[in-house]
């Protein structure tokens, strides 16, 4: 047992009953204010407690932790020091912000200082994301884009249940919660067209997925092995995959997606850790064909996370559109990383490795508008009576994920973009 | 006329009549020496240039540089100042060693100071790069592994005269010259089996490339047009796609290559700018059908260089396996920047593009194994007696570039890597 994780915990802080943040979670990021330039902070109820004048103020004092850790732009730093004392870490800010501990409770002007409202402060990229890799994880996704793009009766290529299937994405387009994106353009080809033509994206899409962030850094040439591969995993947050079908559609054979998803991709701003969704755990589908020894695993690696879409027309009500769960994984997280290692690729603190999308079974369970619209063939409607097949210019796309667990909510805030008109 | 390139320069060092490193070539690095840290450094003839000294003795004082620019363990900080400020770091340079100029000629102690022979450093990464993408630009080696892996009569996929295809690779696992590779293991799936096996690759691979290092940075949202485009590339250097074709053909559909490229890739040392490969400028083929607006350009923007690869096997001599050219490349540096950010993707100094296999039509100018070898069916001939269809543990390999205009070469040193067994 995690001692932060006790659903016994309270704190002296408020935290609203449907808050992603309770005690037991403890999310990292990175935020500013108009007075704070930027620097870590961890998620309580509706405020942010800032870590950096925690640590000037001796309250980490026992942890013995280099000098500005959290004075920086990035966790990475902090990441880096390695899962025990980043648990650590978390374990003290437990302490501190537990009802009976009056360190900090008691310490008007601590406290006050330490304590700052997210309405106040913007949250920024939690990492510096060196690689980013994208999986092709979930079943029903892969299922649903074969009939759609080849064949019902062959769906799922013939590599998909041996190979967690993945490629490498751009991180430089990697955004924060709240960036806009233009709509891309670039080279379509209608089906009745000889050529490509030049123009804005039409099918413009959304991408439910889940990231993690790596906490552990390989060399060249090592691999991790399934058992190894959380103590390499720091944390999870929510990732939108924004894809435009038309732009992937023409140019993805032979050597995958580039153009039609490298324009940007928005994640939630708080690295809920690997610790705090341990009460989440549970047994994935089994795996038929057996799969190569190395990607063999033991226990629980999945994990019941319920996520959420919703499009807010511009100026309207949003509409949930999508409830998908993170659970819907055929390959989980240290399977992927066991493989993206297996050949001695390297690995570093803060690379990103996303989900794929993430559909259930249920129609209402997929996770992309290529797949709620069946390509286009059917209209999802929205609560101010307008139907969308794909995205519009305007729409402000909301995910969000959360689990629930003896009464204890572990959530993972939003991750919101909206698409701008072309440039 | 760029001043530095003049060929009628020479230098008061001494510079072996085949050195790739004349006083009109100039190109940045990184090394390190038993007693140095790293820091930047520029090549002549058999010595290396050290940036860090001369600046400290005051020899760039002319050009207000930020403290401390040389003196780090890249270039990108270096290259960050724009191209007008590096330009003037490289012709002030060419004025301190033109054999008429006295001030470091004559300063025996400076001079002893700033040159350091070339065996006697060890050269590092010259980049951290962010992001790297990987294009497919060379006609002859799309056609190529049409036939091989598909169908002479349809050899180039419809959207490769159109779009210069491109993916994205991984940045971590790209390796300065002289870094050993062990052989990756991973899934093989045999032609006559039914499920895939794991193993050592047995069809080690090497790709004869060229790449660019992006020397100006644009915000997401942003494109690059073909006239913008040379004034966002810094220089180039040799780049050594090292590919594991059995794990790459079980795991490419379809979302491109993943593990059968990322166990490493090889550059070599110097980014030789720009500028100093001007002279070696030539008119690509026609392109038809016509490509779309944004990828039209004005003037020559190919290039006249020689690329060649050797293959020295464990204790004995290398054999030349291929002789090719940089001017065989469809797609040309500025058509791919245009093409990677039309659709508003960002780039960053320091972030790498590579060509792709440059084979030319003939077949000893075939950029890899898998083309000279014509899939494994035909061997070719060492100079040892022995025969190759792919690489065998203990061969290294070796990769190196030039052009020669009004008898001056310019060239780009080596790239060299061992194949290791697997670990």
């Amino acid at each position: 047992m995690i001692k932060a994780n006790d659903p016994i915990l309270k704190s002296w802080v408020e935290v609203p009953s449907n808050s992603d943040f309770p005690i037991q979670n403890l999310p990292f990021g990175i935020f500013k204010t108009q007075y704070l330039s930027p620097g870590a902070g961890v998620a309580i109820g509706n405020q942010i407690l800032d870590l950096v004048y925690l640590n000037s103020k001796g309250f980490f004092k026992s942890l013995n932790l280099p000098d500005g850790i959290f004075n920086q732009g990035t966790l990475n730093s902090f990441i880096a020091l390695g899962k025990e004392k980043t648990r650590a870490v978390r374990e003290r800010i437990s302490e501190l912000l537990q009802h009976d501990n009056s360190e900090l409770r008691d310490n008007k002007i601590a406290r006050e200082m330490a304590l700052i409202s997210m309405e106040e402060a913007e949250m920024l990229m939690p990492v510096k994301v060196g690689d980013y890799t994208d999986f092709y994880s979930s079943e029903q996704h892969a299922y649903n884009v074969g009939c759609l793009f080849r064949d019902p009766e062959n769906a799922l290529l013939p590599n998909w249940k041996h190979i967690p299937v993945g490629y490498h994405g751009r991180a430089s387009s990697i955004v924060v919660s709240g960036s806009n994106i233009h709509r891309p353009k670039g080279q379509l080809k209608p089906a009745d067209a000889e050529i490509p033509v030049f123009g804005s994206s039409k099918l413009m899409d959304f991408e439910l997925e889940m990231a993690f962030v790596i906490g552990k850094s390989t060399e060249l040439g090592e691999s991790i092995t399934t058992e190894e591969a959380e103590d390499h995993i720091f944390g999870v947050c929510i990732f939108n995959d924004w894809s435009a079908r038309d732009i992937q559609g023409w140019e993805y054979v032979p050597l995958g997606p580039f153009l039609g998803k490298n324009f940007g991709s928005s994640i939630s701003p708080w690295i809920v850790t690997l610790d705090a969704i341990k009460p989440f755990k549970i047994a994935g589908t089994s795996q038929v064909p057996k799969v190569l020894p190395y990607l063999e695993f033991d226990g629980d690696r999945n994990y019941d996370i319920d996520l959420e879409v919703y499009i807010r027309p511009e100026g309207g009500e949003s509409t949930k559109v999508s409830h998908s769960n993170f659970k819907y994984m055929y390959w989980n997280m240290c399977q992927q990383l066991a493989h993206h290692t297996v050949n001695g690729c390297n690995i570093n603190v803060g690379d990103m490795m996303a989900s794929g999308t993430i559909s259930g079974p249920k129609p209402h369970e997929y996770g992309s508008m290529l797949e709620l619209s069946w390509k286009g063939t059917k209209a999802i409607k929205m609560d101010d009576g307008s139907e969308r097949k794909f995205l519009q210019d305007g729409d402000e796309v909301i995910m969000n994920g959360y689990g629930v667990k003896n009464g204890i909510r572990i959530g993972f805030g939003e991750v919101t973009g909206k698409i701008l008109p072309s440039k």
